[in-house]
Order: C-alpha cells, then sequence, then structure tokens
C-alpha cells in the first residue's frame, strides 16, 4: 500500500509552528475524505447488538430496578428530599478539568456543527453547575439518572459504560455536622431496608488523612498520589501498599511505617478522642478539625441510631480530588456478596471497595468552580451504588428461584365457550374503568387452557370467566388460579351488562 | 506556521489505494498531537449554561412531570403492560435507514475508537431492535425515556431537542383491530385522567390512504410525497394543499379534486360503511380491507364505551414511513392550548398537529427489517406526546397560582428554646423510623419563626414544636400550620423519650 501519510504525520512531532487550529482542520480534511470514500470498507456484516458496556433491561431486570427505586426513593422523599433533572449531555468544557486522569474516559458527542458536548460522567458535576447557574445557595435534591464512561465494561461483575446513578445532596451554610449526619443515617435506612445482609459504613476526613500525611513527613506535593495508594488498602495488604509507597512513589520507609500504624486503626468516638491527645497528630490543626468533627458526627449518629453500622476507618480514602471533609464508604460485609468487584460511584478515580454500595462526602469547593465570582456553596452527598445493588437483588432472585412477576394484572378476563369476544371486551372495559389491572387474550376464540396457562405463567391471581350459563344467569365464574377454587355466589357474584346496554 | 499537511492531504484525494483503516490511524495520530498540544489554544470564556435546545427541570416541574407519569404509568400498568428500558445510544447502523430525510437529525457520537454510536432518535426503533436481537414475537410493553433530535428548538413551545417520549406498544400475531383498539381505549383514558379538557381522536388507516391514491389516479411513485402534503390539512386550508399538490408536486388536477372531496370526510362506522360501497373506492382492494378493519374497529369501541371521542377521518395521514395499516393521532380541541405549536412525537416526519397530544400506529415491518431472516413481527403502538403535556400542566399550575408542592413532608420537628438540637434530631429520627416523612433545621438555635416559614413556603401542614415545658411534660406540642391550631393533648399527645434512652 502506498498511504504515506503516517511518516508525514510522525515528522509534525518535531514541527516547532503547529496549532491546534491546524490540526483540527487536518483532521476535519481526512474526516472527509474517508466520508467520500464511502464510510466503512467493504461491506460489514449488519450486528444486532446493543453498544459495547451498554445492556436492555428486560421486564424482569426491570421489576427488580423498580422495586429497588422505591425503596431509595422512599427513603429520600422520607427525608424531604426535592428531585431535579438535568441533560444527558453537558457542554463539553462544564466537564473539563473535574475529573482528572479519567477525562479521558468521557464520551463526547460528534461535532456536527454548533456546541461541543459531552455525556454526563457523573451527576455531581451537572448537579454543581445547575446550583450555580440558578444561584441556589440551598437545596436538599436527589437525582437518579444514567451516566457514562468509556471504561472498560466488566459486564459479568456489574460494570458498565452506561449505569445508574442515584445521588443525595444537601447545599448549604448549616452547622457542622449536621446534614452530614443524616447523610448516613440515609445510607443505613437504604442498606437495612433493602435487606441485602449486613454491612459497615466506614467514615474517614479528608482534613485527617492531609493532617496524617503532613505529621508523618509526607511532602505537600505527593499528598494526593499517597492518598490514592492508601486508597487500595482494601484490596491489597500493607506490605504491598508499603512497598508502593517507597519504591514507586519515593516515600521514606519511616514515613510510611508511622502512616502505616496510623491506618491500621478503627474506632469509634472513642477513637477520635484518643488521636485529638495523639502526640503526633495533634500538631495538625486540620487533623485536629476534622477529629472534633468525627466525635461531633458520631454523637449525632447516637441519637439516629445509627452506630450500629459506623466505624470511623483512617484507612478510608476515597480518590476524589473534590472532597474537603468528612468521606465515608459503605460496605456489604456478608461473604456471599464481597467477593465480586463493584460499579464506579460518585465521581472519578474513587476507591472501589469490594462489596462497596455507597459512598460520598462533603465537597465544599465544587460548585464555586463554576460561579463566576468562585462563591461557595457547601455542599455533602452520598451516591447509593444502585448497579451493583441490581445484580445483588437479581442473584437473590435467581438462586431463590423467585418467581419475579412483570405486571400487576390483577384479573384475566376469560371465557369457557367461542364467540364470547365481544363480553369479554365489554367486561376488561368495565374493570379497566373500575381501576382494576385486567387483561384479555387479543383472540376472537382462545382455549380456556391457554388462557389459564397464561395466569399461571405470569402470576395473575384470579380468572373471571364467561360461559353461556353464566351469561344466562347473570354472573361472572371467579377461579383463584393458585388454588383453582371457583365461586360463582356471594361476594364475587355481580351482573353482566349485555353487549350494547351500556353503549349509547 | 509552515504546517503544511493540508496539501498533503490534499493529494491523497487522488490517490487510489487509500483505506479507511489508514484515515482512522491518522486522525488517531493527530489527534493524540493535539491532546500533546495541549487542548484548545487560548482560553476561552467559561459559560454557564446547559446545551442548546435542552434544560434542567427544577423541582417543582419535577413535581408534575411525576404526577403526569404516574397517571400514565398507571394506565399501562392497568393495562397489563410489563416495561422495558434500552441504553441511550444505539450502533449508528441500528438507526440507518429508519428515518428518511430525518437522519440528518440524529446526534452522533464522536468517534473515539470502537463502535460509531448514536443517540436513540425515538423508542420505537430501539424496541423494534430488542425484539429481533431477543426473538421476542409477543409482549405488551411500555417504555419512557428521552430521546435526541438535532432540530431547531422552539423551547418557548415545548420543542427541545431532548424530550421525553413515552410509548406503548402491543407485538404479536393477534386477531384483527383487538390490540387496535386497547390502544385507542389508552389513549382516552390518559386524556380523561389527565384533564386537559375536551380532545378527539382522528383515525384513518394506511391501506385506504393507498388505496384512495390508486383510485384518484396518483402514480404510485407519488404516493409518498402526496401523502405528505395531505398531512398539513390540520394546518393548512384545503386550497393551499391543492395548490402544493397541483404546482409542487406535479399532480393533475382532476385526480386532486378528488383527492380533496375524500379528505373532506370525517364520520364513524357509517362512513366506513358507505365508503364500502362508494363506486370508486370499492375497486380498490387494499382500501377495502381497511375499511372493514375501521368497522370492526368501531365495534370494539363501542363496547369500550370510548367512541364518543373517536373519529374517522380521511385526511388524517401521519407521515411516517412504517405504518402499515390503522393510524390515529389525538388533539386537544379547547380553544386555550390548542393555538401552541407541539412536540414530535413517535418517529420522524409525523404529523404535528397544533394540540396533538399522542399519536401512532400499526407498523407490520420494522421488526422484519432487524431479522435476519426477515420474520415480521406485526407491532400496534401509541406515543403519547408528554412534553406538550406537560407544558400544559405547567401553564395550568401557573394560571391556577396553585402551590405546587416540590416534597411531601408530613411533619417539621420545630423548637421553641435554645440548645434543643439533640431532642430535635432524636425526635425526627424516632420519626423517619416510623415511617413518616419528617425535617428538622440544620442549624443549632434556629428561630421558631424560621422553622414555621419554612413550613409554610414548602406546604408542610404539621410541626412538632420542642419545648422546656413539653419536655418536662413528656410530650410534643403539634401544631397545624394552615390553621395555626395547637394541640399537645389527646391522640397527638407522646413521650418523647431523653437523649440516650434508646442508643445502647
Amino acid at each position: 500500500m502506498g498511504f504515506r501519510a503516517t511518516p508525514r504525520v510522525r515528522s509534525l512531532h518535531s514541527f516547532p509552528g503547529i496549532t491546534v487550529a491546524q490540526i483540527d482542520e487536518e483532521v476535519a480534511k481526512l474526516l472527509q475524505l474517508k466520508a467520500q470514500i464511502g464510510g466503512d470498507d467493504g461491506k460489514h456484516q449488519f450486528v444486532l447488538k446493543t453498544a459495547k458496556g451498554t445492556r436492555d433491561y428486560n421486564p424482569k431486570q426491570m421489576a427488580i430496578r423498580e422495586k429497588v427505586f422505591s425503596t431509595i426513593i422512599g427513603c429520600f422523599k422520607r427525608h424531604g428530599a426535592e428531585t431535579i433533572d438535568t441533560p444527558v449531555f453537558e457542554l463539553k468544557e462544564t466537564l473539563t478539568g473535574k475529573y482528572g486522569e479519567d477525562s479521558k474516559l468521557i464520551y463526547d458527542l460528534k461535532d456536527q456543527g454548533g456546541e461541543l458536548l459531552s455525556l454526563r460522567y457523573d451527576l455531581t458535576v451537572p448537579f454543581a453547575r445547575y446550583l450555580a447557574m440558578n444561584k441556589i445557595t440551598n437545596i436538599k435534591r436527589y437525582h437518579i439518572a444514567k451516566v457514562y464512561r468509556r471504561d472498560n465494561p466488566a459486564m459479568t461483575r456489574g460494570r458498565y459504560r452506561e449505569f445508574y446513578q442515584c445521588d443525595f445532596d444537601i447545599a448549604g451554610q448549616y452547622d457542622a455536622m449536621i446534614p452530614d449526619a443524616e447523610c448516613l443515617k440515609i445510607v443505613h435506612e437504604i442498606l437495612s431496608g433493602l435487606d441485602l445482609g449486613d454491612f459497615r459504613i466506614k467514615v474517614n476526613d479528608r482534613r485527617i488523612l492531609d493532617g496524617m500525611f503532613a505529621v508523618c513527613g509526607v511532602p505537600d506535593d505527593k499528598f494526593r498520589t499517597i492518598c490514592s495508594t492508601v486508597d487500595k488498602l482494601d484490596k491489597m495488604p500493607w506490605e504491598d501498599v508499603r512497598k508502593e509507597m517507597v519504591n514507586e512513589k519515593g516515600l521514606s520507609e519511616e514515613a510510611a511505617d508511622q502512616i502505616g500504624e496510623y491506618v491500621s486503626l478503627q474506632g469509634g468516638m472513642d477513637l477520635a478522642e484518643r488521636l485529638l491527645q495523639d502526640q503526633k497528630m495533634s500538631q495538625s490543626k486540620q487533623a485536629c478539625a476534622g477529629l472534633s468533627d468525627i466525635k461531633l458526627l458520631f454523637s449525632y449518629l447516637q441519637l439516629f441510631q445509627a452506630t450500629d453500622k459506623v466505624v470511623f476507618d483512617l484507612s478510608l480514602a476515597r480518590g476524589l480530588d473534590y472532597y474537603t471533609g468528612i468521606i465515608y464508604e459503605a460496605v456489604l460485609t456478608q461473604a456471599g456478596v464481597a467477593t465480586v468487584s463493584t460499579e464506579a460511584q460518585n465521581g472519578a478515580e474513587e476507591s472501589v471497595s469490594v462489596g462497596s454500595v455507597a459512598g460520598g462526602g462533603r465537597y465544599d469547593g465544587l460548585v464555586g468552580m463554576f460561579d463566576p465570582k468562585g462563591r461557595k456553596v457547601p455542599c455533602v452527598g452520598v451516591s447509593i451504588g444502585i448497579e451493583r445493588i441490581f445484580s445483588i437483588m437479581e442473584q437473590k432472585a435467581e438462586a431463590a428461584a423467585e418467581k419475579v412477576r412483570t405486571t400487576e394484572v390483577q384479573v384475566m378476563v376469560a371465557s369457557a365457550q367461542k364467540n364470547l369476544l365481544e363480553e369479554r371486551l365489554q367486561l376488561v372495559s368495565e374493570l379497566w374503568n373500575a381501576g382494576i389491572k385486567a387483561e384479555v387474550m387479543y383472540k376472537k376464540n382462545p382455549k380456556l387452557l391457554s388462557q389459564l396457562q397464561h395466569c399461571e405463567e405470569s402470576g395473575i391471581p384470579l380468572v373471571a370467566i364467561l360461559g353461556e350459563q353464566e351469561l344466562k344467569d347473570g354472573v361472572v365464574k371467579l377461579r383463584v388460579v393458585a388454588s383453582r377454587e371457583e365461586k360463582p355466589s356471594g361476594d364475587q357474584q355481580r351482573r353482566i351488562p349485555l353487549p350494547g346496554w351500556t353503549e349509547e
């Protein structure tokens, strides 16, 4: 082949005067050429599939999804949250500079003229944009919607390129730790309500982490990278984490060992108290502020009866840059589910604990990034790892060989004899008008057996059976599908108006 | 300056051996180079807005949206529908060739390596893809989700680039007109249930239209274009439609006048009977099949008590290519709302009647386009013009100066004195645990007035007020916000456990 553009391009690297505008122009020309050639080379086979990393939800999956959403939304509403919605795509620049390295995972839309757009990567940045744009300084809102990441999908483990996020956030200038405690209470209520087995909510504070790094002698410019190494402690033993710190990140052995001592600590309010007295830790003003807040948090959690599941864990270090205060993460502790990897939650670069099903924290600076005058709106929020929860619920339903109903039909209107279509249609219409969920087969003369089979398959509990005799007697035979009991009498007795009676 | 790749690219045009794969490689290299240079040249102004043609939904809009959805979903469920969900983007080729001219309105994703993707344009094509891919031959499903069209937005008139569709479809080989009649019954129930004022459902049949064109002497190859001119009859007087047919589309005056006579006809079952006897119309086998089905449809609609709103209208000609049988469209007939233009519904090129709020029809060939062996799955469905309905409901709420609640909070836990934060937190937690929707202000010492104001603003009906005296007496004062009535006695009397009692 003689297409020699490749070496030409290569030569550009050494060309000093090249501008981005010129590259854009160049790319546009090549793409136009591609279009002229006629799209792809040759005819490809038509592929019947969804895009990589995405899936359809079938009715069974939707039924489970609805149940989970209803528990979660019920909790959000119980706590007085409003809801908002934002478009699925944002101006590209709205997302720029918010996700660090992971920006490469953002889906861009094709430049078809007009604005440059990207699919939303999470719900937190659109929320911050919404607050700044509408100058909202306090709101308690939830938002459940799909987000998009060009990640390597691991779909068997519930990791997709299109997935739901389910966020609850409280924005506003309030007294310390009150909204923060409510977020944890919400996680507690939701995980209890979904009946996913035992769980633990780990809490820590960005200021405690930073203070700890400072007093252990980590250079300022290494805070973030050391923090992301600490973040691996839920997947790696300490020895390996230490090795990474020392060998890869160039931390002194002494500093690493001191960090090692701290990050092995877990406890409750008592631990926070002890660390406030700790000779080293107490040198950091930041750490002390964080520790005092942890104490306050636990006192509120006691009032909320939520301390049984909450543990102050100095190894928790959620990777998101925008956290400024308390951070937390909930993990399922039962063996069966803890071995599966989990869906990435709220934001970029976060730690994905094995079994992690919720996470969040305080981010007081994000909204200010969107405000022209940099006005800050303090925020704290939590993201429920809903896809992970779907998977667990699906597995549970399958394991229990549970019959998941995909409709809510209460009555099937059936006939035992031929030529009763009109009577069936009239009766089903009466039921609909009375607000009863009812179905009828779309056949003139369906067999009784196939009508009953449909009920068994889709879990319809009752059949209203019409026959010549019943029509003559002005009643409907009601059959309980499960017990096969039939009763044309008593409460169930009812007149059927003959066709034409009600019309006109 | 001096970047001379442009002429190099130009030279590629004349180069015979170039392949698309090579162009792709070339583009990738240039983009990589662009990334190295560092994104965009210079700093541009940061713009705080949503993408063109899109909007956020604020809590008030969401409350209205939820109400509308709940009515519609309630109806779909009453009729035994399951629900599914599909990804927001599809392989580009899945959408190719389904929307005719309007394909230019499809949003493509940027080619970032891997598959070429596009945002879904409607829910019907993904539904057909889903059926073919999963070899499903019968299903009754609804699907409510956003679709995307790079149209010229007219947002003041409720026309957006991102908007909801709300589809109900019945797929399967059934006896004629039974599922079709249920779709119309559903439109009838939903529009009655939403209380949007009077409405009319126009029905026609693609086969009647085609038969009519044939007997009026329209050449075969002009059926589609004449059909789309007929489609304009709800917005243009007949004289203008006739002019377009004759002057622009080259139809004979005689043929146009014959069409003119037919399309002025409106009626019910009687009209269908009359046309079956019509000397000209009866010559078309197609038209006769359609007319017989219209008769059958009306007989079923009588049983469903839905004929009061349905009219057989020979001027109805929904533009979508994929319709094969009955078509219908619902319009609001009240003056106030009929003047506003409406949201495009189900599919491309469809007619957008003034005041149109639902539309659909039978499309027996679409699924076959996705099946490798072309196996057909007959389908009939309806799309509710939900954005149009949102706008009307919003206008109504505004006109009525109606207070739309955005939360469902039942009780505000307040205090009259200082230093009762702990007691408030404990009580609100008790209420949450009891399933009661409750709120508390996130302040240590909020003023009673500001707590009461919050209740008035957000429509919270009850305040539970804590004070020293109540704590001593072990009761809570309950205040009805609207009447300012207070009662610490009777049913409302309750003990408050002191802090610490329930913990441990």
